[in-house]
Formats: structure tokens, sequence, C-alpha cells
């Protein structure tokens, strides 16, 4: 139990975005809270490496797909650790690119259980608790599928596309309440081994390198931004923003050789 | 059981934009299939003004928010009316602005269930019959909330910002197989008993008066519009486009007396 | 001069959109003035084409990158044929992919002239006349340029983004006082002789086959949502509209090979 | 000269924003080369408070509407001072809300000039250095304008509507080169004197207190973001970003009172 330091809470903690901003966090001075759905022995690996580097942090096994687990978190973090002021919501729901014909129901539902549902289930345990403390900060890690939906991506774009509305909704009560939201538009291939790794197997090294020097995000210089955004004055907060590797192209420009059809 | 007319099915029947809608193919040459919840003698009265008019038209009781409602809609259409060349999608989530504190856990999945899931299981059971004919359009109603999340619009702008980014990725897969998606952002009040009409109840009258000369959307005259996109030679297809009376503010302008606050 | 039909403008006026949308209002029963840059006999002969169909038209040669001619434009058909009801602002400022060492400050100036200060000129000198009528609209051709930034495209997308806010703060200023503003996205290529089809050159028509059946924007086609636009009842305009061909990536979708990057 | 620090050359350095951002580089290490259109003695008090809490300052007067003038201004720096490591264009086109009638064709070109083509030149002149050193940053302070088009902003949103898609051209050209542009939306209103302060005269004190706690923005804490911005590695960019006050409504958002309407 810590009471001194802060508490900074992270859903969908993997070696990934997820890990170095908690990293960053408890390198920052506060107590890093690590839950993810599994894997043990990969989050013991990641609290291991806080600690290591004189952070303190705790992991936790949680699957926020399955009622009422969110909301037990948020309760036995704010009792046994301490009250949360910054929470990151990093669960994913890309599943790659997927017809219409092969998403089925259950695969679209479940995309909106981790994609939507789970950060307002996280909002409706944790907002409150800050509104009466009178500060708090909610960061969103986002996709590329939250601002326009890609062939294929069916059920990631309408969870995330739901995601940001739903940001934009829980800024609109609650900033003037003292609670930051920022949702992060992730427009890019991160270096994420426990999900774009996991994705691609054995083909990943061969993908980065095709990128190029510094082509993929880094998770690492990524949470400079997520640690910057939420200590933020609350006289200039941000509610979105985006980012991408130099070398890529953003999602609103096409390739030139197309502009002759339009533009 | 009509052999010559094209079919016009319309999800969310009302006597605002979905009869209307209905009653502009109907009089286009489709036969009209009217659903709704529920208000038997509502619908019928519907279909009814229709006959009248010498339209043809159905009229079915379909609760949109259960599994294989809509499924078994789609295939009872097509088997005994006939092929569906046009779709409405045209169920609203509005709830009506409630806080954070406000809105259970059940109300925003159910929210998401009409507003998002209806609309991915329509374009399941639908879109492989109209792929296999080669054409056919889905026109889909739907709500400032789908571009911005407002105050109070937790679940209504989740389930929009879904449904918009949906419309996006059906077009992406569908439209070079020859299925027209239309997104229509009704960025205003709408002449609608059934829906805004039970919202308002008594003062709904007042509130049009309030309003002005043509200061509320004529969805009659809204049904038009409905016509003309559906009827778009596939050279020139729109898939997004918004309306608001012209007295109305569009949703991204503000008064100008906050202007000084920025611009 | 007329002095029974209404009269519709349009600045731009090719044998593309400009001309297409012509010939449907004056079949429609406006009398159309066409006015443009150069091209004397192609000019004569689209008239022709409109008289031949039955209807009325005049035609004008106007340089509208100089300082007082659209104004004296407005004033001459005004006082010659008849108030102005509709009026189109169809001029491009297309050049073509241009790096930023290969687009000169006069370049870029040009493009603003035509791109965006003549839409602000024939506001400036139009508007007070429907304003005092009571009505009128003003549709305004626009690219994909105008709702993100392109490679190359430094000129002509700067134009357009100017020209689009423009249109929201007219629309925000003139809708409540009766003038529907309409911004029109053309997001593919269009089979206009005299704008793509002389970028193209020899390649046109190979250009135009490569694209498939209604691969490319008929602009007779386009122009029937141009009169719907013109035509919607006040109590449900549209401010905004995109349209593209079929077979053509709307300009937020890139292919699926790319997804894997980002989504 | 300095041949050791790098240089951050700001224009529009006023004692808000530029002022601010200028007085944050030099603490981070930089010369900071402050330029504006007038006010000597204010000028020389920005850089002397720089010098005073230990930085490199230099000032220089400069009217960005004058054409030459912002070129001479590079060459002049890089000559006698550095290579410029990062340049902010602060320029603003603000002139209040003025209707169309009152809003005189060079109003609308000033605001062109100063919004828009000088943010062009900047690129013209210095973005090819920055390509020959193989980095560089531009940083853009912007508006709501840039984004939506308000009542009474003609001249502005029309020229913050082509700054910002100017801003997606050189950013897809010059971000794989190496080249960091970020656009920056300031939502809110800002405590500067030289603008605001000016704009509102004697009303500026009762307008800030009026807001409340942190209620405007504090340029000196927006400066952090900046300098974030700035320094973000390449496999991360930012290209937009938005700032507020924490009680400000997003532009995106009405009052809840309204939402009966739409939503």
């Amino acid at each position: 139990m810590s009471d001194r330091k802060p508490v900074f809470l992270v859903l969908g903690a993997g070696a990934g975005i997820g890990g170095q901003v908690a990293a960053r966090f408890a390198l920052g001075g506060y107590h890093a809270v690590l839950a993810r759905r599994s894997d043990e022995a990969g989050l013991k690996r990641l609290v291991g490496q806080i600690e290591d580097a004189g952070g303190e942090a705790s992991g936790m096994l949680v699957d926020a797909s399955v009622d009422g687990t969110i909301e037990n978190l948020v309760e036995r973090v704010e009792n046994e650790i301490g009250p949360i002021e910054c929470a990151l919501y990093n669960l994913g729901a890309q599943i790659g690119n997927r017809s219409l014909a092969n998403t089925p129901h259950r695969t679209f539902e479940l995309g909106w259980r981790l994609g939507c549902f789970g950060l307002f289930r996280l909002a409706h345990a944790l907002l409150p608790r800050m509104v009466e403390r009178g500060r708090g900060t909610m960061l969103v890690t986002s996709a590329t599928a939250a601002v326009r939906g890609n062939e294929g991506q069916h059920s990631h774009a309408a969870a995330m596309g739901g995601r940001r509305m739903l940001c934009q909704t829980l800024n609109a009560e609650f900033a003037r309440q003292g609670i930051h939201i920022a949702h992060i538009v992730i427009d890019g291939a991160v270096d994420a081994p426990d999900t774009l790794g996991k994705m691609l197997g054995n083909s990943f090294e061969d993908f980065k390198a095709a990128k190029g020097d510094d082509g993929v995000v880094d998770p690492a210089a990524l949470a400079e931004t997520y640690w910057h955004l939420a200590h933020q004055p609350r006289s200039c907060w941000s509610h979105e923003i985006d980012l991408r590797p130099w070398t890529d192209t953003p999602w609103w420009n096409d390739n030139p050789q197309s502009a002759i059809n339009r533009n």
C-alpha cells in the first residue's frame, strides 16, 4: 500500500504502449498498476522491470470483457493502493481485416465490449471518485479506425468510432469538473510485441526492417506524449492528438499517383 | 406478393422520417415494407395511407433489439414480397440527455444494440443478397451525435459514432460491388410525432411554434432527399450528407457572442 | 431580357460540370447564364446546345481573377436578364501535383484568387441582392483538397480549404436570411473535356477506359444532385455533400493492404 | 553570432504565445529570434526578459505582409545567427466578428496574406534549408476557425482553413524528409496582452475574471506543449493537436439545453 505516490492505472498493459507508459509514470513518481487479461509471466516481467528501475508497480490479471471486472479493479486499486490520479484505457480491439461475411455477430459484439463498453465501464466506476477529488486524468489510446472506417474493419471501426464519441461526451460532462480526458489517435504501426508482434509472428522483424529507421512507433518514445498530456495545466488541456512515424503517410493522405483522380 | 415492384424496406417506420420515406418510395413505384417495434394500430394507419394514395405497402412488427428478428425480417420480405432493392435503417437510439451516473450499463448496451449492432445485423443479412444481384442501396438515418459527442449523450453518441464508422467500412467493401451506402446526418429537430413528439409530449406544439416557419424538418420534404440519394447513378454516389432547417445553427457553429473566446 | 424565368448563373462554365448543370437548370425552367474565361467558340456551343434543347441561355466571357469582373457580371446579369435565383461557383484551381519548390509565389496567389477570393467576391456582390429578395441559392463545387491536403497540392488545397471555411461562414450569416449555401465535394475524376481532359490530353480516353464502366463522374448525372440541392425546401437544407464513382476509394480510405500499419 | 545553440525563430512574437514559446525555447538551450511587425519597445522588453533569465535572444521588426520580408528574415537569421532548427508561425489574422458587408475585399486579402500566404512564404524560404540538413521543425499556431467557419469570421476562417490544408500538404511532402510540421488548434481565449488584450481594451481584466480560475489559456503553460511537440522523436510525430481551458466548451459541443433539437 502506497500512501505517498499518486496511482497510475493502465488497462491493457502489454509490452507495447501499456507497459511503456506505465514505466514512464513509475519513473515520474507514480505507483503504476498494470492490468491485462492473460500471460501472468509477461505481466510479472513488466512489473519487475519497473521495480528494477527503482519504480513502484503492481500487476493484476483482469478480463475486461466480463461484467464486474473493471469495476472490481477500480475498487481494489483505490482501496488497496490509493486514489487513481491517472488511468489509461489501452485495450485494443483490432482483429485484422475481415470481410463482413467473416465477421460473425459475436466477434462484432466482442469488439464493442473491449473497444467501447469497457471504457464506459471504467468511466462509470472511476470518474465519480475523481469528481469527488476535483481532479484526475483519463487517457485513451485510440486508432485510425476511430476517425475513418477502412475496408475489413467492420468490428474495429464501429467500436473505435463509439470510443471516440464517448470520449467527447465524457469530456463535455467532466472537463469542467476538473477531469482531463484525452483521446490519442495512433495512426501507425507500433513496436508492440504482444499485439502487432503476435499478429505478424515470424514476419514482425522483417516488417519493421522494411519500415526503415524509426519507421515504427517506439512505445517508449510515445510514452513521453502520454506523460505530457497527463500533466498539461488545466488552462490548456488537449482533447485529441494524432501520432505516426515520420515515414508513414497520415490517414487522410493518399499517394501522389492517385491525385489525378481528384484533389 | 409483388412480382413487379422493387421492394423498399424501412426499419423504424414511425410517423416521421420512416413513414414518410416509405410513402415516397411507394409513390415512386416501390412496394414499401414498414417495420417497427410496436403500435400495430399506428403501423396499419401508415400502411393504409400509402394504399389510399395508390401505393403498395406491408407492415410488420419487429423488435430489432432481439437476436434473429432482423434476419428473419429480411428473409421473409425477400421470400414473400420480393428482392429488397433499397433498405433504410431508421432506428434511433436517442434517450434524451442523461449524466453518466444516470446512464446505466444496460441503457448504454441497449443504445448500442439499436444504434449500431442492428445496422450490422441488417447488413449481414441483406448485403450478400444485394451482392448476388450486383446492386442495391442501404440508406442510414443518422444524427449529429455521429459526428460529435455532446454532454449527456454518452449512450447515443457512442452508438451513433459506431454507426457512422460502420457505414464507412460497409461502403469500403460493398460500393465497388454495386451497393450504394449513404449516411444521412439529420442535424435538426424533426416533426416526428412518434419520437420527438413523444419525448416532448404536450409541449411539442409549442416547441414547433417557437421554431418559426419551416423551423423543424418536415419529414415529407426530407423524403425527397432520401429518394434522390437512392437514385443517384453509380458514377456519382454520395456517402454522406447533412440536413437541418434554415433557421438552425449547424452543429459546428456556435453563436457569435461566444466568438471572442476563440475562432 | 427574361421577365418570366428565374436566372441561374454559373462561373466556370466548361463542357463538364458547369455546362451540364447549366443545361439541367435550363431544362428545369431557368435562364442559364454561362460565364467562363476563354474559348468563345466553346461557350457558344454550350449555349447553342441549351437553346437547341428548348432552353434559354446566355454566354459571357469573364476573367474572374481580375478585380471588378465578377462584380460587373452580377450587376449586368441582374440588370439585363433578371434576378439571380441560383448561382454556381464552379471555378477550379487545380494545377496538378507540384512540389513546394515548383510552386512559385504567384502560382499560389493565383490559386487563391480563383479558388477562394473569387467566391468571396461573388458572395459580396450577389448575397445582398438575395437577402433583399429573402431567398436564393449559392452552390459551390469543391474538391477533396478542401477537406485534406495531399502532397503536391500546396496551392490547390490552401485555396480549397479556404473555400470550404468561407462557405461555412457565409452559411452561418445567410442561411437564416433565406439563402441556401451548399458545398459540394467532388471526390473523383470528372468526365470534363475542358479541365481534366486538357490536363491528360491524348491519354484522357485511356484514363477513362481504365476506370471501367461508370468509373468517372458523368457531369450530366451529377447535375441532378446540384438541381436537387438547389430545390430542397428550407426546412431541410444540406450544407455539404460528397460524391464519387462507385469504383473509387473515398478519400478517407486507403487500400486494405496498408491496414496492417494501423487502423 | 551563435555557433553552439540551435536557433528558434518565431514570427508573431507578442507578449502572449509567441513571446512565451520563445522564452521556453531559450530556457531549453535555443537562441530565440523574435520577429514582430511593430512595437520596438515591447520587442526589446521580451528579448530583455529572456536574457535576464539567462537565455539568448534577438529581436527583429518585420512586416510579414510585405513581399520579401519573410524571405530576408530567414536568410539573415541563417547567415548571422545560425541554422534555424525550429520555426514557429504565430501570426494571427483575427479581426473580430464582421458581417460580409463589413468585410471589404482588401480586408479579406490581408487576412489571407497574414493567415495563409505568409506561412507559404516561410515554408518556401526555410524548408529547403531544413531538407538539406535532413531535419527541422515548423510549428504553426492555429485557431478554431481553421476547422469550422463561424458567423462573422469570413476573412479569418478562409485564411485559417487555407493554413490548415497548407500544413497538411507541407507535411505530406516534407515529413519523410525529416521535417516535422505541427498544426496547433488553440480553441480558447489566450491571456495575450498584445492581441486579445488590445481587442478588449479596458474590459480584458473583467473578461478574464469572469472566466474564473485558469479559465483563459496561460501562454507560458501552453509553451510546454509547443516544446513537447518540437521534441517528439521522429517515430511518433503529431501533426495536429487542440487545446483549450478546462472550463471552456470545445468547439464541437454546444450546451445541453439545445440538445433537444438534435444530437
